[in-house]
């Protein structure tokens, strides 16, 4: 469950009339939802395998199976429509012309060729068209509320115990997999059963994958990068940390000296209405000037809040202008082939004057 | 990491001579491969973010981004294309002209909407034109090689041990998230990172949702249902079991014994040959004789391989044949809304002239 009961109602409220006026401002009757995160923010609990259509009359639709029909049940803003054995994009198409819709978006960046082809067929025969939306809900939940920020700030929290965990616990005698499943354990029992995503535990060269997945060999005296995320009341956090076991050797401290500056003055440039390309030209020119910009590929940060990466990218060609009560990761980093990688990453929400770092 | 080193080229050079092989008695020049699971099972290991494009004359292109740079390069079969900031759409587009492609297929299950119209516009600027294909590779991966069905044996079998492991430790002041908790640690102890899929542990009512998320609840004298599978090497398993805390419950005891008969049945039927439906009515009449039809609402069973579900799907409604090598679980069910459910599901590789159960 996405929140407590005492709040549901409410904040799930407040989500679908945001959604309602931006649908009268648009040239759509109605919205299909198909993104899972999305579905979980606009009917308050988490399902897969379900498709919701909210038009600008403010009409309700939960469609769904037989898997989830008693948990559809529990939502009582959405009326639920169970498929029970026939086409389910049969059925949105039926209640679509049931509703009087012409004109139905659709969420492009999600939707499959295959279900878009079928719902679009579907709603021809009934005199209905069909056409892409994109980010029509990300826009919505790029702005985080005082309680949604509250929830971030609570799976930090958290994230940040385990590093604390892996202080207690660590040694160059366990393997990385050992590692992250500690780490994976001690992020459930705290937070949400899901996590954000799985740990990255990379020992020595390891680290200098992005995104390495943690083997079966022992840590031993290398340095070590983790990158990690709960899920809180559904809510990501994310966060990257590198120390040493062992002695520390001059070129990972030089390195690692170099990403964290890059990230404080990167961080510094945050506040509202600054360009998200010129707080990752920051943390970019910082590296190149001093000839590590080759080894730092990807994009400065990504927004976070019920999906781990989500809108707004912080990188050199976005024109996202950066707006107060989003939450963002600045993530600098340096990957040195067949050496290691330092990557540093702190999570920060977008205030009036600055960026406050959580 | 799929399979172990020593196997994985040959296993995968296979692979890929059965996927040109069919390109070349299909009207495609080629197969753009995007969902992940079958990028997994032709290139080799796990990548997110990255295309395949296999041609009929075996040019084998694995298009990916920075993060997946140095993963990218160990595949020897397929020749890496590194997007450097570019779009990743426009250089398979700019290889499938290299290659003198005319007209490309896609994953249309997979693919969505946004990437199909973007992929199809830089095609078509090159006169390439693109079109839907449906479970291309799911219809190889479908039958499975002895070491592939020797690597599911090995994940049934942790994923068995793991239910051993739950008679040792259950205790009904245990809330139904420690448990999953604890099981989630085990079979990531002995099989792979990743699980197949997050354990359900439903105790009392909440056992009736087919699908329901640990809670914080403790299990109480209650029933309990668990649904759990490990990966190994990638292969997964999928098993349910229903035990009781406390005294069992004669209407319990009654429902268990038509679940587990309707399963034995079922199984029966199962050998090359046989219709996918046929087997499913076996168990849907057996339990719907006895009057609790309404209350098994899902289809009897699906495949498993690398991914959890994947075809065949075994319903009511399916045209599939059941041939050999096809790894199925055998899942009947009856769910009692607001008392409990019931659900038994193990897995059975169709055989020539039988099932073998796992």
């Amino acid at each position: 469950m996405l929140f407590y009961n005492k709040y549901r109602y409410n904040i799930v409220k407040k989500r679908i009339n945001a959604c309602v006026k931006l649908l009268k401002a648009s040239s759509w009757d109605a919205l299909l939802v198909s993104d899972p995160v999305n579905v979980a923010y606009l009917a308050g609990f988490n399902s897969p395998g379900g498709y919701l259509l909210i038009t600008k009359s403010a009409d309700l639709l939960y469609f769904t199976n037989f898997l989830y029909i008693q948990a559809a049940s529990k939502i009582s803003l959405w009326k639920p429509v169970i498929t029970n054995g026939r086409n389910i994009f049969t059925l949105i198409a039926e209640w679509a012309d049931k509703v009087n819709l012409n004109r139905i978006g659709f969420e492009a960046k999600h939707l499959p060729f295959l279900e878009y082809e079928t719902v679009r067929e579907k709603c021809a025969l009934k005199g209905i068209s069909l056409s892409p939306t994109r980010d029509f809900i990300a826009k919505l939940r790029m702005l985080k509320s005082s309680q949604e920020i509250a929830l971030i700030k609570k799976s930090v929290s958290i994230s940040k115990e385990a590093f604390e965990f892996v202080k207690e616990i660590r040694g160059g005698g366990m393997t990385e997999k050992d590692l992250g499943i500690e780490i994976e354990r001690f992020l459930r029992l705290k937070g949400d059963n899901q996590l954000a995503f799985n740990p990255i535990v990379a020992a020595g060269a390891n680290s200098s994958f992005p995104h390495h997945e943690p083997g079966d060999n022992k840590i031993g005296n290398k340095c070590v990068l983790i990158d990690l995320g709960s899920k809180y009341c559904g809510y990501c956090a994310d966060l990257t940390r590198v120390y040493f076991e062992g002695k520390i050797s001059t070129l990972f401290k030089k390195i690692y000296d170099i990403v964290r500056k890059a990230q404080e003055l990167s961080i510094r440039k945050i506040r509202d209405g600054v360009a998200a390309a010129a707080v990752d030209k920051t943390a970019r020119e910082y590296i190149d000037k001093r000839g590590w910009g080759k080894y730092f590929g990807h994009g400065l940060g990504h927004g976070v809040g019920l999906a781990v990466h989500e809108p707004p990218f912080l990188n050199s060609k976005t024109q996202e202008i950066l707006q107060e009560g989003t939450v963002i990761t600045v993530e600098p980093a340096i990957y040195l082939p067949n050496k290691f990688g330092v990557r540093i990453e702190d999570m920060v929400v977008v205030r009036r004057k600055k960026g406050e770092m959580l």
